[in-house]
């Protein structure tokens, strides 16, 4: 079965949410304080600029990527897996295919 | 004469460079501070986005600012009189003529 067409049962809908949003602070989170150290070391208007290119990269790239459409869900974990935003034993209750194919992805 | 038809002699073309490096200096550190002082105060993602709409709009903002083109000084000033990044008695060594028509626009 292609990845895209992977289905969804409502209790593993329930723990992607979890893990979806549990991710999403972690990285949010962590976003919020390199932006906080980085700026408390800004003497520089290049510097600032710089930041600034930092939060349009970052803030393009947040949108969207927590994707929980059924057909994304697989490589969306994988990359979260990869960035180190989740690990695979949070995705305990998904059938074990799906985290398998999630473990496989993410060393892509 | 209109006034971006104004001529600018040597001497006043050397204050004039003065005085933008001056007030771009103040600005852009203000400006430093400002970002340095609003991110330590940053605990969710909607204010870091907040943050980054300012950076790009005082961004945008400063591009072309300060153009120090014959054609574009009065008007500069003008604004940046307004703005409170430079002082009247900063453009003292200019022909008095070209100090009222600052004036003057700044109040527009």
């Amino acid at each position: 079965m292609q990845v895209s067409e992977i289905t969804w049962s409502e209790t593993e809908r329930k723990i992607v949410r979890e893990v979806l949003q549990r991710a999403y602070h972690r990285e949010t989170d962590t976003l919020i304080q390199v932006v906080r150290e980085e700026a408390s070391h800004i003497t520089e208007l290049k510097d600032l600029w710089k930041l600034h290119d930092f939060l349009s990269a970052r803030r393009f790239d947040l949108d969207g990527k927590y994707d929980d459409r059924d057909s994304e869900i697989i490589f969306v974990f994988a990359r979260l897996l990869k960035e180190g935003w989740l690990q695979l034993d949070e995705l305990q209750g998904l059938a074990k295919d799906k985290i398998s194919k999630v473990s496989a992805l993410s060393r892509m």
